[in-house]
């Protein structure tokens, strides 16, 4: 049964919303360069993430120092958050069959994500666990079935879609996600990894906020449209 | 010894800070009523909450639907904080001698603050405890002493001084604010509760980060000016 209209928003239960946080994307359409290797996460785009301390994903009371409109928007990022999906490329640079079984991700003991996160591949291996919390799963699955698998780990929470582009753009094309905050950088790439898919037209499918923060930054929220309330 | 200039900034040992946050203000620069009643504890100023969703101060988690810039600038207001400094006025409307010792604050069992708070009167009493790890102490103190007292009580984390206007004026005078987030709403009130103590030119000590969020609502942040690092 619908909840009843005239219910009150808070006594209703919450949905599960699948969110994409602090998504860079260059004035030409980038959020990745095309050469990843182990020392360059970004590859050649690092300016995408210039001006960006990834410390407030945390949360601000990990900083010190001034607290700007962009430490409260990078906040946003574990609030709710019960599990990340994520691409391949993101746990590391290799492709293809594990022939580095000691490689855990870029983030050494301490990974920021503290929740189970589902690692997207055609070459499923056994989950590697660390002492924060943090649980890779690994998963040969298409969208719709992997955010069935991160609901079973963690009932009544956000999911995360963590990157890179090409995972944001299949979850897109899929129609599945309901959050998307982008930081639209002031530079440049010229070739890469293009965040959109062909033939999106956001403004279709999402409420779109847009907020300008100095140096040329621009957030964007992308609020999937509210269904009217059903009465009965 | 000064911390070194060339120390990188996340290995200096982080400065507990004293913010003010969702701090709501008329265009004539009132932030409450003249009338506070235990039924309306914004008096007839009321417009001035319009818009504000109470419920993200602990978290974008707690909200379903949509989430926007107001909800991010919304959700710093607990981030590190561990101990909050309040007015009198802000606990209940009662004045002078506590006559009614069954008054618990407006906010029910289930204190949004879970943290020790410094109620600041002249009528010391006990403390009075929730089980979610509020704590109400009652002292009678200038703001520099209440603020040493604030900080033994949560060691190392930011103190938030919670208002009302008085409050945050007084520490206002007295120089002891390091950041504070403002929320001008685009109402007049007319008369009440000034926030801006006379004579002050925030630009002087602030750095002031403006950011409109639609429907006529500007948030403001003020971050005391940092000084330059002291070389030896």
């Amino acid at each position: 049964m619908a909840a009843d209209s005239t219910t009150p928003p808070h006594t209703q239960p919450r949905r599960s919303r699948v969110r994409v946080h602090n998504m860079f994307v260059s004035l030409d359409g980038y959020a990745a360069g095309s050469f990843v290797t182990h020392d360059e996460p970004f590859g050649e785009a690092i300016a995408l993430v210039q001006g960006f301390d990834g410390r407030a994903i945390a949360g601000i009371d990990t900083l010190d120092g001034p607290l700007s409109v962009d430490h409260a928007m990078t906040s946003l990022w574990g609030q709710g958050i019960g599990v990340e999906i994520m691409g391949r490329r993101k746990f590391g640079p290799q492709s293809g069959p594990w022939t580095d079984d000691d490689w855990r991700g870029w983030w050494g003991e301490e990974p920021p994500f503290e929740t189970p996160v589902i690692v997207l591949t055609h070459h499923e291996r056994e989950p590697i666990e660390f002492d924060n919390g943090t649980v890779f799963h690994f998963l040969d699955a298409d969208p719709a079935d992997a955010l069935q698998r991160a609901r079973d780990l963690a009932p009544g929470t956000d999911v995360r879609i963590g990157g890179g582009p090409r995972t944001v753009q299949q979850f897109l094309d899929a129609d599945l996600i309901d959050f998307m905050h982008l930081v639209i950088q002031p530079v440049t790439i010229g070739s890469g990894t293009p965040l959109f898919p062909e033939g999106l037209s956001p403004a279709e499918r999402f409420d779109i906020d847009t907020v300008s923060t100095g140096g040329g930054r621009t957030h964007q929220l992308w609020n999937r449209k509210q269904e009217p309330p059903t009465r009965e």
